[in-house]
């Protein structure tokens, strides 16, 4: 899944199968640039230092910082799905779409890069809360969709248009994930994750 | 309520008993300015003009523009509320508070104003959303938390942390007046509406 590179909004090129550039090695200091500097502060000349790497490697791969930066939220959610669903032990669908939304909305809520953002560039998000849907967005919304569909079939999930109960899930997801740490103080999230837990189950029984 | 002139962000001063500047008639010229220029091409000169008032007769009310800003979203939240509550017939605590948070999501989500700022402006609301509460996400915390306790009292509403559940209600309510044009074609946001109405009852139900 990693190496199809979609981006948090515009995903880089597809990786080509001889590209020898050590793709997680480059990310990795993308990370600690971006925590250091923050965003806009990135720029290629100083990630190819850092990743030591060839500037003209780099741009073979990601045609400017924001390729690196979308591939770089996308890594993070998709370790944070996989972890999440590592610690599912399993249940119907409706079980595990709740136990994987509630997992992931405390795992990218705490993200090193998610909070440096939120701190030092809060702008770079405005778009994706005001005015478009990114990739990682899409992605988010093809997985819940299936799973409701799964959900619809087993019996465990009520009827109806999928986009639509998948809109509602993931606005609330993203809510809980973005503006929940400024609506209540940071001892009370877990009793709100709590919360968002009752009110997904609730909402989607049949 | 109105006169208190509690605002978006940083309330203005109340008006002095005294006061006689033609509030309405500065807060009409205000909003028809930002509608044309956005909030950014707003100053107290042009508002002063365009409001027939003398400068100094505006800042006896306003330290700045912002203040006046604060104070046309304070209006028009008001005045969706009133409306709102108008139009709702009664019933027990919970169904008087899904019907006025989902009538208010409806109304909001479509004032020009917020459009207008949302399109030429959406900076302005990005420290909303991830850095602190303004003043009128206060004020509606505070409503929606007496609405909650007085559902406790008459059994329509489960038992719970009411800042909790207060917090839970109004980042749903928030991310479908400001994401759901985002993640639904426009078509489809009287159906998403409809959902949320379905997940505030079964959420709140006891």
């Amino acid at each position: 899944m990693l190496s199809h590179g979609q981006g948090f909004d515009r995903p880089s090129q597809p990786l080509r199968a001889h590209n020898a550039i050590p793709r997680d090695q480059v990310l990795d200091a993308a990370h600690d640039l971006v925590i250091e500097v923050g965003l806009r502060g990135l720029t290629m000349a100083d990630l190819a230092r850092r990743a030591d790497v060839s500037r003209a490697t780099l741009y073979r791969t990601w045609p400017n910082v924001n390729g690196v930066v979308a591939d770089l939220f996308t890594r993070d959610f998709h370790r944070a799905l996989e972890g999440v669903v590592r610690g599912i032990s399993g249940g119907d669908a409706r079980t595990i779409l709740v136990a994987t939304t509630v997992g992931l909305v405390r795992e990218i809520r705490r993200l090193p890069l998610l909070r440096r953002v939120i701190e030092l560039d809060p702008q770079f998000l405005t778009p994706y809360i005001l005015h478009r849907r990114g990739s990682s967005t899409r992605e988010q919304a093809r997985i819940l969709e299936g799973l409701i569909r799964d959900g619809q079939n087993d019996g465990s999930i009520r009827a109806g248009d999928t986009a639509v109960l998948t809109a509602a899930v993931l606005l609330d997801a993203w809510a809980f994930v973005l503006t929940a740490p400024v609506f209540v103080e940071e001892d009370d999230l877990d009793a709100l994750d709590e919360e968002l837990t009752t009110m997904l189950e609730r909402y989607l029984h049949p």
